[in-house]
Parts: C-alpha cells; sequence; structure tokens
C-alpha cells in the first residue's frame, strides 16, 4: 500500500534540511555551552569556517543558494518539547539534572543568530559574531551542512543501483572494520563522528551498526539527536575553544599563563567523574602538564588529541607517576585521526596499563575513500573560534600543522607557555 | 508517517509466501507447455526434485511444515486478470499474440496438481504425477521454493544490520561484475537465474541492477513475473524436457533416434526466427549434428548448455560451414556455468565470428559463496521429468556428471544416438 499522503508530503518538501535539531550536535557543544552561560556569557566571539583542504574546492562544488537555505532552516530551529524533555530528565554519566533549568530556559528561548558568508577563490568564507554561547552552537551544524552538501554534491546524478552500492560498499567496509574491533577484550569505543559526517543518515545507520556489532563495547555517541532517537549514553566533555577564548581574553602574559588551568578550575567546580577529563594540548601537552596545579592530578583523565598518541599517553602515565597518581586508575581517551590499525596499535600498548577509551570520528562517519574517484573522501573542516571581545585566539596544538591564528601571537603563546620544537604530522581529516 | 494499516496487515500474514504468480516462472515453460498443450496433452509424466549437491542436507534445513505451506500456497495460484492480459497482448520476440486463446483459457482454470513429499536421508523426495502440461508447470516454483526456504533457513537468527552487510556484500560483488561486463563492446545477456535464486526479491534486485548497469546490453530475463513487473522483455525458448519425455515415450529404437528431431519439427510448426534455438545435447551434440535433418540448419542459432562451451560453439560452427550457412548470422547462447571470467573469455573468443547471446543463471542471482561460512552458496537442485507413460527417462548431455536415467535405459540411449566417450566435468551449480 502507498501512504498516499506521505508521498505527497514528500513531493511538496522545499529542501530536505540537514540538520533538523539543535541537539544534532556534539553534547559536549551543551556542557560547555552551560559552563560558558554560567561564567563568561557576555563574550563576544567570532566563529569561522576553516577548510584546511584546499583542493576540496567547496564554492565550485556547492551552490550558494542551497548552502544559505540549508542555514536559514538551522536558523528557524528550536529545540522541541521531547529535546528539552530528554536533556532535563536523561541521566548522564551517571548524573541526573546536569542541565540546570537556567540553561533549559535560555535553552529553549535560543535561536541561532545571523551568518555571514562569501565567496573566495573557490571556497565559502562563512562566518559568526555574537554572544559566546550562541555563536558556539552554531559550529557543528555548519560543518554538518557543508559536509553533507559535499556529499550530495557528488552524489547527483549517480543512479539508483550506483547509489546503492556506493552505500552497500562504504557498509561492508564499516563492517569489516567492526568485525576486527570486536576481537578487542576490554575495548571502550564512542562515536565522536558528527562534525565530518558524510551525512546524518549514515552516521545514524553506523551507530546502529556499532551497537549491534560491538555491543558494550560500544560506549556510546558524541551525537545527542542520535543518543535520544537510538536511546543509547550521550558521551563527551570539553573542547579547545575554551582555553582558546579564555586565554585570547587574557590581559596579560601571566594572567594568559594560568588561563587554560582556569578553564579546568570552572569546570571542576560544575562537574566530576568522568566528565573530569583534561585537554592539555592547546598550548603543548608538556608544558601544561608541567605547570598544572595538584588538584588536576586527580582528575579522571586525559583526552589525547594531536600529536602522536602514544607518545602523549606515555606523557600523560609519567606525569601521574610523578604526581603520586597510579596510572591504572586513570582514563586515557584517544580521540584524534583514528582508524583500526592505530585503535588495534593503542589498545595493544596501553590496555592494562591506563583505562583506554576510544572516540572514532571521522572513519567511522565518512570513510568513502577511494569511492567516487575518491570525490567523497573526507577532508578537513574545522570551525572554530578565531576572536573574543576582538583580540585574536590562538591554538598550537601538538602538531605545529594544527596551529592558529597571527604569527606574532602564537611566537607569544608559545614564549609565554614554554613551547619548544614539535614534530609536525600530516592532518588528513 | 505509520501506514498502519500496512502494519497491522503484514502481521497478520500467516506465511510469507516465496511463489506468488503462477507466471513467476521461466518463459520458456509457458512456451514449451502451449507446444505440449497442442501436441501431447493426454500424456502422463512424473517430475521429480534432485539434489545433486548431497553435502547441502535440505531435510535438516528446512522444516517439513513450512515447506508444505508453501507448496500448498502455490497450488493456491491462478493466472490473475493482469497476469493473462500480459501474455494475451504482449509482444514476444517481435510477435503479437504468441500464446493462443485456447491455451490461455485453459491456462487461466489450470491449478497446479498435488505434489507428493518424503523425508529421506535429509533430503526431501519431492514428486509430481499427473498431465503433462501441469505437472511440468511445477518445476519452476518447486526449485524456487526450496532454493528460499534453504536461504531463509541460514538467515535465521542473523542481526539486522549483520543480514545488511551480507546483502551489501552481494550487491557489491554483483555490481563489480556488471562494472566488468559494461566493458564488452558487443554484449547481450540475459537473466536465466529463475531456478537457482537465493529468493525473488534478490532475483529482482539483480535484473534491475542489469538494467541500470547495462542499459541495451541487457536483453531480459527468463521470469515473467519479473519482465512483467519490470516492463523488460521476457527471453527463453525450450529445454531438455521435450527431448526426455518425446524420447521415453518411443516405442523402437527408430522411433528414439527420430525423437529429438521430432521435438523440433513440431517447434518448427509453431514458431520462427528468435524462437527456433536448436538445443542439441540431450543426446551428446556431435551426434545429434551429424544426424540433423536440413531443415534444422536453417534455425536461428544454437544453445550451449553442457559440456565444454567454447567446444561446442566450435562443433555448431563446423556443422553451419558443412551445411552451407553463414555462421555469423547465427545466434550462439551460451547458458552453462556461467561467470565473468567464462562470459569475457567465450565473449572475446566468438563475437564477430558468430551472433553471441549469454544465458546468466546462478552466478547472476545466487552468488553468496563465500558469505556466512558458505552456507548460502549455491548448490545443483534440479527438477526433472523422471518418466513418461510410466517409461522412464534419459538425459546423457555432453557431461557425464550430468547423465540421468537407469543405468541400462543410459547404454541403450547411447547405443542408438552413437555416443562415444565424454569429457566429465565437474557440476557446481
Amino acid at each position: 500500500m502507498v501512504d498516499i499522503a506521505t508521498r505527497v508530503h514528500n513531493h511538496n518538501w522545499k529542501i530536505d534540511p540537514i540538520v533538523r535539531s539543535l541537539i544534532d550536535t556534539d553534547f559536549y557543544k551543551l556542557l560547555m555551552c552551560q559552563s560558558i552561560f554560567r561564567n563568561k556569557p557576555e563574550t563576544t566571539v567570532v566563529f569561522s569556517l576553516i577548510n584546511r583542504s584546499s583542493s576540496v574546492r567547496l564554492a565550485d562544488l556547492i551552490d550558494e543558494g542551497e548552502l544559505r537555505e540549508q542555514l536559514d532552516h538551522v536558523r528557524s530551529l528550536s529545540l522541541s518539547r521531547g529535546e528539552s524533555t530528554w536533556l532535563r530528565g536523561n541521566m548522564f554519566y551517571g548524573k541526573r539534572q546536569m542541565f540546570r533549568s537556567d540553561f533549559m530556559e535560555w535553552f529553549e528561548a535560543m535561536r541561532l543568530p545571523p551568518y555571514h558568508l562569501e565567496r573566495r577563490d573557490g571556497q565559502y568564507e562563512l562566518t559568526f559574531e555574537g554572544k559566546w554561547p550562541e555563536v558556539m552552537m552554531w559550529e557543528i551544524p555548519a560543518l554538518a551542512v557543508l559536509m553533507e552538501l559535499r556529499s550530495r554534491a557528488v552524489l547527483k546524478g549517480m543512479g539508483k543501483f550506483e547509489l546503492q552500492v556506493l552505500y552497500a560498499r562504504a557498509m561492508t567496509r564499516l563492517w569489516e572494520k567492526i568485525e576486527r574491533l570486536k576481537a578487542l577484550e576490554t575495548l571502550k569505543i564512542a562515536d565522536f563522528g558528527t562534525r565530518r559526517r558524510h551525512s546524518f543518515l549514515w552516521q545514524d545507520w553506523c551507530v546502529q551498526a556499532m551497537q549491534e556489532g560491538l555491543g558494550s563495547k560500544f560506549i556510546g555517541t558524541s551525537n545527542c539527536r542520535i543518543a535520544m532517537r537510538r536511546d543509547i549514553e550521550a558521551i563527551g566533555t570539553n573542547a579547545h575553544e575554551l582555553p582558546m577564548v579564555y586565554s585570547a581574553l587574557a590581559t596579560s602574559d601571566d594572567e594568559l599563563a594560568q588561563a587554560p588551568y582556569q578553564v579546568l578550575a570552572d569546570w571542576h567546580e560544575e562537574h566530576d567523574g568522568n566528565l573530569r577529563i583534561i585537554l592539555p594540548d592547546t598550548y603543548g601537552t608538556e608544558g601544561f602538564l608541567r605547570n598544572a596545579p595538584d588538584w588536576l592530578t586527580t582528575w579522571t583523565g586525559i583526552r589525547i588529541d594531536s600529536g602522536d598518541p602514544a607518545k602523549g599517553a606515555e606523557t600523560a602515565i609519567r606525569w601521574w607517576r610523578a604526581r603520586g597518581e597510579d596510572p591504572t586508575q586513570k582514563l586515557v581517551i584517544f580521540s584524534d585521526g583514528l582508524d583500526v590499525e592505530k585503535i588495534e596499535e593503542l589498545h595493544r600498548q596501553f590496555h592494562g596499563r591506563v583505562k583506554v577509551s576510544f572516540g572514532w570520528g571521522t572513519m567511522l562517519t565518512n570513510d568513502f575513500r577511494g569511492l567516487e574517484d575518491d570525490r567523497l573522501a573526507p577532508f578537513s573542516l574545522v570551525c572554530k573560534a578565531v576572536s573574543a571581545n576582538g583580540r585574536p585566539t590562538v591554538k598550537l596544538s601538538d602538531n605545529p600543522n594544527k596551529a592558529m591564528g597571527p604569527a606574532e601571537e602564537i611566537e607569544r603563546y608559545k614564549r609565554v607557555f614554554g613551547v619548544g620544537d614539535q614534530a609536525a604530522l600530516e592532518v588528513t581529516v
């Protein structure tokens, strides 16, 4: 039986919206948003889209009108009653009412602020300016819209069976990865792939495949909408934007040197348990840990998000030992540039020595490499805070190829944070 | 929107019928049925299911109750008005009204006769006895039911994503074959895979994939229901059952020697053009062609269905030349044990020398080799006429491993048809 109403409805879509919910975003954005809403609500920031893969000429691939329609649609979204209920009522990391009432009321009324879009040299310049708690919520939808419009541009004109076989190949590839991961006895792995996903429906498929294939080894997804839809755990902690903006706001070198610790001091007040995860690499992991206050050593774990991951984990283990902590009681979350080989290797090297967990991103939700002449291969798109209250932000990371900010500010930060030589690693995704 | 009625309906299915139409069968069964209905309507035959792959223990895999339900369902089927209209109104091989009114009236009233089912040594003994025009229509549904029940038995208990990935792998495999076949400039290929299909829906998918992938190189399907549904050409001519039954009915060695030619003389009266295709191998191709009457050399082509196919085609070419015919104007249809490599090889060897066409069966609609520990790999199931008016049938073919019938009758046939040494080839499917 054809459901006539559904069919007529489908033919009347003005657009096929890519982002259909304000919680189709990473869980840590909500946690950080609440923290910012409490601690720095009046900060004015600019977020900007940066395509680190200049060979992917987005403005040649994606129609500007379609891009504007999708972004306008995102601006029309507001938190639904069911989403609000889910956020208010859910238990996250074993804790109820993680989101406070004043934040939820603000969030329910929130709409995303305007965007500014220009084309230049085959790329889109997309920026967002306004109050930090609102602007920061643009990051994930903006990335998701551009990633999926790029996918659609490549898929356009393919036949029905060609399309089906394309997805059949991608499904087979992911399933083979899952079958390998299943063999890792003590594996704990989560989906961190929202920002670089091929499409929403594909991410949703990947998450369900992980659920069926890995069972309890799959510990959740960073995507709140999928977590809600599929009744699984939402996963996430915090990101570089907090130390980047706090640091940009610092008015002296001394304040700058303390800024990353101030972020975690604010976080310490709000959260405990599995949410107390150190992200140490914004201005170099070595210096960050060397100068860290003692209370940070009691935190639950650390997230390794740039540089050589094994080296980062060894640094953390040495640091915990030096500060009298037992590394076997600590959590190390690997979240940068993971694919099966790397996961197997890191798991082999660290399981038993620390608690290991993986946040698997791009190669989970967007491994279309080699399909359609590589025109669907993932690329390195980010959306970052570039200034706060008019002052530029800086990121150094443990990989100089991931550094961001004006050259003279980068030099100043390197001096203040005592960052020496760093090994450059290729940034693929 | 969930279509509630559909969902409720789906939950109320007593069974999920495998064969849902009397024309979910090979087109040549209908052509032969009409011929039999005209020439030998009162012949009593026994058809029997034979599983040449004894390692596949069907009675251990398939529940007898389920098998009976499916066979009973097939017996409840009758030709629908739309199917009758399609058969009456369609143009087959450029000819309108291929099916005569008296045959169509009989077919509209026809129901399949009873079956006889027993279990023995892990296998089912399934036989059908009655008037030839009715009993012969059991062949394809009986094979389809057993093939698909075996698939279902293996698939039972698999998870949703495991299933999806299984089909993803099978789809990818077929698509890669299609991509290779696409490269063959003058290819003409048809689906002959009904009898050994993994399932109805899978065959339907394969046919559509061939349509999209090969365009006009895909010339049709042997399956009438799929041809009707997908609005493509139904393809087929005639099969071994005609010479087998005609030969069994012969009352002397002289009559026996003429029986295979009598089949084609009856056919000659009914059909012309692309339906005049010789199937020469029932009692050995060499002898059949050597003793053939001259009018057979004017036929359109030949179908090579056993033995070494290149050798069979060379024999035909030599025969045409010796009888003053131009082989480049003749059609050679290869239909035995084909897969991509063999198709490429035969195409390379014969295109330009004759008109070449392929009837691709098992490896089109049932290539699940290597998936699920090979438990879905195709196997060699046939349903054949084993006697006519109480006398046993015999098949020799060009491959002694495909021979059928009582040993002493096989010896007699070999003598009458002058069949010498034959090369034994493995029968896989």
